[in-house]
């Protein structure tokens, strides 16, 4: 699969996973909303936490940036099965340019942000690893 | 929200994902299908395993057997997202009763598991933390 065709399959997705590894070095998981700047992918947090209640993916990547991002397709059809997989180093901004234009990003993708824009930051992932499967190859 | 409450929203997903930590402490990232046995959950690898291609999620459980599972699910109302995710530790199984089960539970929930059966190894996880979030609690 070519990796143009990787980024497209990718990017028409409207939810994926991110993985973190944690303090104790466990594996962390939760599903992200993202978009594309440039070659980042970027999400960002909806509320904007609190000094006492900081998320445990922002201090996962505080301590281990290296993170994965699955985005992935099911039906019952598993011919029609794929999925694609982003390892990359991220980081977190609180605010500046940075942040600004991963929001940017977001509230075009997603209406629901256009309403209610995210208050919190923006987690971008600089993707230097792309692996992808397809039950019968994708043409 | 309650644990069987929790239990049920996940068991009811056709599709997971399973994050594990591989050898170079990078997270790792695949989606599975999934069934439960008792308290465990429990995947197959589709195709026996060949000495020389070991799969990365079977040699990442050898290192490091805390994995972490994610059930989600996905919709344009984002009042109606919710996770659900468990941690717990993972063995794999490439013969014998615990296989023969996990095999049996995969097919009874996967109708395409009944026509085409799994070949390979059972991953059996003890799950030993569950956390659950959903957008607008669900009761």
């Amino acid at each position: 699969m070519d990796a143009q065709r990787i980024g497209r399959l990718a990017a028409q997705q409207e939810v994926a996973e991110l993985a973190t590894i944690d303090t104790d070095r466990l594996p962390h998981l939760v599903p992200i909303c993202f978009a594309f700047v440039e070659d980042c992918l970027v999400t960002a947090i909806d509320q904007k936490p609190k000094s006492t209640v900081r998320l445990t993916r922002l201090a996962n990547i505080g301590v281990n940036p290296e993170v994965a991002v699955l985005f992935h397709h099911y039906e019952d059809d598993w011919d029609r099965l794929w999925w694609v997989r982003a390892n990359g180093m991220a980081r977190v901004e609180d605010s500046g340019a940075d942040r600004e234009a991963a929001l940017e990003a977001l509230e075009k993708k997603y209406e629901q942000y256009q309403r209610d824009p995210p208050r919190g930051p923006a987690i971008i992932v600089t993707v230097d690893r792309w692996q992808a499967w397809a039950a019968t190859g994708l043409n």
